[in-house]
């Protein structure tokens, strides 16, 4: 019986649904229902514009709205995550895919195909092994920069629909112009005008609608999700206009064409061992990237309901709705950040609604391919235009500008690497680049020479802190610890302390930032004991951690550092070394123990 | 007046021979003199036999005795470091020349030039930015395998000339195995013979002919020189039997030939763009490593006599060094190990040592080398054997093992990856497995619960110590700073902490050890606000130092914390939040506070 109890518990642990669909609440249902209608009219003409901008035949991405978030409803832990095509992976598809075949080849479709079902196992592998925290090295300037810069790169893709005009591919965003400016004057006006029309149709719809509709007398209720339905309108619109008149004959405008009718063919993507071996980069970036979007939208979302998301689980869920796109010819998938907005405000409470959301594109991809026919790419265009507009972030720059330079140049570095050099660069050198920085500020730790607060056993930085010291010792905290990048950093330090001093006596380290000392910081404070023995000057530590004291122990460390002592707190070693508080050296009388004022404090620094 | 003086300062900072000449003491110089001699003694057969493991004509590590350790005399920081042509850096240029010419060619020669300009350039370049910290990415366990491994590489390539068979040049040593064995039939008996004399020869010099000299009488000022003759009195020996017994010609005994006689020819390097570019790697390379051996010989025995080296000084010093070498026909050059150890104990004062040695070798190179002509290689390969076995460490293995795994892992990745896929790759492996692992360890920062020691002031972790607690507060501290990588792990840590413990309403996170918070982890834990506001959980933030204050205040994060607060102390914290000691809680007779036994302490972690 208990067995059988914790067999179920792992289960659910591995599948989330079995936890929540038992315990389903009736009242949820109109939520669900609701939200997954709603979300559904977003992502048809979403599904269709994501596929495009992968180089993609429009159904792809419906292909992709189908099986995906049935498997992440299984396996996901996040109520309200929409999972499916979204903008940024789908440049990664094109970008990645570009030099292995032509778009629109059967090839194409094959490598996309594969990089879903690539995409997965990484996924699946990282979410078994436990191994989410590889995504922490994705820093969130670096990620502000890159997802930026991919918005950027996303909306210049459209320009060839937007002006009707051929664009070559390019990696790197600048080498679009010259051939921008020389298809200026083959512009085609319908195209631009439709899908200037469209942007602002959009945008209208987006921001205004809802407060104009909530004005003219609707409930918030109605007013709201009536918003969500501005793209599928706008489709319907132009799709309706183009077939009326021609105007695919008559001025040439690009249109979707014929798409395939019926459920998406359950197959296997091919298992060329060259291709795995070209794909790999490329899958492994889009894992990671969309993980990292998937549990931040995720994390958000579940925070203002009280809800947990679990990384690890995540990595599964989407490994999984990965594999599902694999076998049912869609590419590869991650949660969305504007479709999962829209899915939860429109009510979702569990991810019935995403079943309910899956089934809508179901019967669209049965009953409504032949509607699309006409319509107009350009149309396709605005709607990926407005949506990955969203993604420019100018709030983190400056942000970060204002606090931290080291995040800024992380964060710039991403931004103008992946605009002038391709995403995958882009990415590694910004994750280098923070990387780096953080290497080289360990490597120039903060050490700080301090002194007692009053009569406390409080000690702090002479230089910020009206503080007492005695000239004989030396105290100095290093708020960093030691490995071989910085050791020599501190060692220097302590040297030139001990020189500008000559009244130093004893120098006390203060470990109190300490969490270990690697083997060559340890060898260089051996060496730091000979060399201030010369100089008659004893070092001693205090406040260290008890698992670097458990380290020392297992070195002969202690004996050298004999008569130098290990104090348990800074108070006991300067204490033991005749620097009690200032009162009590009142009362001692002593004379050559001062207090030091802040302004004059830092002999050293 | 003044000014003069400063630029004399400013000169001597620069040229440190301008301080310690006009200083000499007259007692110095017998020691000098006699260091000087003993050295040169040492070093003409090793300056040979080093340039044969370079690829180059014997001649060349004579040149690359006089014109550096003269130039290093006026530029280096130490007084004592004997600089020339050494094994390591010899390696280093036959594995970086090796697919450029063939050794012996004169683009061979023309190439090692240019490496010394190239090396000598680095060195200097990074002298005059005083950016020598660039070596402290080469840890010691980094160098410690990278030596093991170089000096056995170099054991393996002198076979050839002690078996007196063809080896091939091989970057994996395992290579060299098969040749080996089809060689097995061809070897000189005489070579072999005379080899393994040789090594046992050198042997017996270097460790027991001092004490047996001193047991027969003679004194250790004099016994103690004689051992370093060793080297020389063999070569003498080997070239005279060679030559009586005309063993060239009748066994077939390869020997060095003809020596030019004269002094080394001033002249410029060659200036191949593509050159440059092929020998990039090659020379930062050896700049590096030749930096970090350099320094460590010359800090261990400058504090034997409480003397300093400057290491960026150093960088001046070794990089004019090896330009004197590249103008004056040599190979690259450092400080070596063993040389200066002898120079030391020989009685070396001051660098007027190392200007006698180049004297000598300058006289040896016009007048003797006519009589190297019969020397064998098998007793110059056997010199470089017995010299470079003292470089294999086996203690420091032993060590770091015992003390650090993660330094145990980077040595032995880089001893490994050096042996079986070259210098270049092994190093550069060395380096990135340290960087990692350093990464790796402080992405899983050290977390403690605390609770407080009796009723002082202190707070220790609850696992480790007898502390009290208090079942309303979690009190934690990270023994890291806050940065993209570990951010993820302390949310997890803390979030799993409440949960567990429902009881909890406010969460102090002691700050002692945070040196800076960067923007990830400042979303991260503006996330962690909310998320426990809305489990009723306040975070306060303790001990948050001054610098790390000040970057906060420039945010809106403080008045995102509140009614969470700032405390200066835990102990304020603690009390302001209602745990004082228990002291006061005996006095106030509360109840829901316990002191927590060190046995069963620990709810988390």
């Amino acid at each position: 019986m208990k067995s059988s109890a914790s067999l179920q518990a792992t289960l659910a642990q591995w599948m989330p649904i079995l936890a929540w669909l038992p315990r389903y609440r009736r009242e949820d249902l109109s939520g669900d229902l609701l939200a997954g209608t709603i979300t559904a009219i977003l992502l048809v003409p979403q599904a269709m514009a994501y596929s495009l901008l992968a180089g993609l035949p429009p159904e792809v991405g419906l292909y992709a709205s189908i099986a995906p978030p049935l498997v992440y409803a299984l396996f996901g832990s996040s109520r309200t995550l929409a999972v499916g095509p979204v903008a940024v992976a789908s440049l990664l598809v094109a970008a990645s895919l570009g030099d292995i075949a032509a778009p629109g080849s059967p090839e194409y479709y094959a490598a996309a195909l594969l990089l879903a079902l690539m995409t997965g196992l990484i996924l699946l592998i990282l979410g078994v092994a436990r191994a989410g925290f590889v995504a922490n090295f994705l820093s969130h300037p670096v990620m502000s920069g890159f997802t930026s810069a991919a918005a950027i790169m996303i909306i210049v893709s459209q320009l060839k629909h937007l002006l009707g005009i051929p664009l070559p591919r390019a990696e790197n965003i600048l080498h679009v112009g010259p051939a921008l400016l020389t298809g200026l004057g083959g512009i085609n006006p319908v195209a631009l005008g439709l899908g200037l029309v469209s942007i602002a149709g959009l945008v209208y719809s987006r921001k205004y609608l809802g407060a104009h509709l909530r004005r003219l007398g609707l409930p918030a209720a109605l007013a709201d999700p009536l918003t969500k339905t501005g793209p599928l309108v706008l489709v319907i619109l132009a799709t309706g206009v183009t077939w009326l008149l021609a105007l695919d004959q008559r001025v040439a405008l690009n249109i979707v064409g014929g798409i395939p009718t019926g459920l998406p063919p359950i197959g296997i993507p091919p298992l060329s061992p060259e291709l795995w071996r070209e794909l790999a980069g490329a899958a492994l970036l889009i894992a990671l990237v969309g993980f990292v979007e998937s549990v931040s939208v995720a994390k958000v979302l579940a925070s203002k309901r009280r809800q947990k998301v679990d990384p690890d689980q995540e990595l599964v869920g989407l490994g999984m709705a990965n594999l599902g796109a694999a076998f049912s010819g869609g590419s590869p998938v991650c949660g969305g950040f504007s479709r999962s907005v829209v899915n939860y405000s429109a009510g979702a409470n569990t991810q019935l609604a995403a079943i309910v959301t899956a089934g809508f594109i179901a019967l669209a991809v049965v009953f409504l391919t032949p509607f699309f026919y006409y319509l107009p790419q350009t149309v396709l265009a605005a709607i990926i235009i407005v949506a990955v507009s969203a993604l420019i972030d100018t709030e983190m720059p400056r942000r970060v500008w204002h606090y931290n330079k080291a995040d800024a140049a992380s964060l710039a570095i991403t931004f103008v690497v992946v605009l002038t050099e391709g995403i995958e660069t882009g990415i590694v050198a910004g994750v280098l680049t923070s990387l780096a920085l953080y290497l080289w500020r360990t490597s120039r730790p903060h050490i700080a020479v301090v002194g007692r607060v009053g009569d406390s056993e409080h000690f702090r930085n002479v230089e910020r802190h009206p503080v007492h010291t005695c000239p004989h010792i030396l105290a100095v905290r290093v708020d960093e610890s030691l490995y071989f990048a910085n050791t020599r950093f501190l060692e220097n330090f302590l040297l030139a302390g001990v020189a500008e001093q000559p009244e130093v006596r004893h120098v006390v380290l203060i470990c109190s930032a300490l969490n270990y000392i690697d083997a060559s910081a340890l060898e260089s404070l051996e060496n730091l004991i000979l060399e201030f023995r010369g100089s008659g000057v004893t070092l001693h530590l205090a406040e260290v951690k008890g698992p670097v004291t458990d380290k020392l122990h297992r070195t002969p460390f202690l004996a050298h550092l004999a008569p130098g002592k290990l104090f348990l707190s800074t108070d006991e070693a300067m204490a033991a070394l005749g620097c009690p508080g200032p009162a009590l050296v009142d009362r001692e009388a002593s004379g050559d123990i001062s207090t030091t004022p802040v302004s004059a404090s830092a002999p050293i620094l």
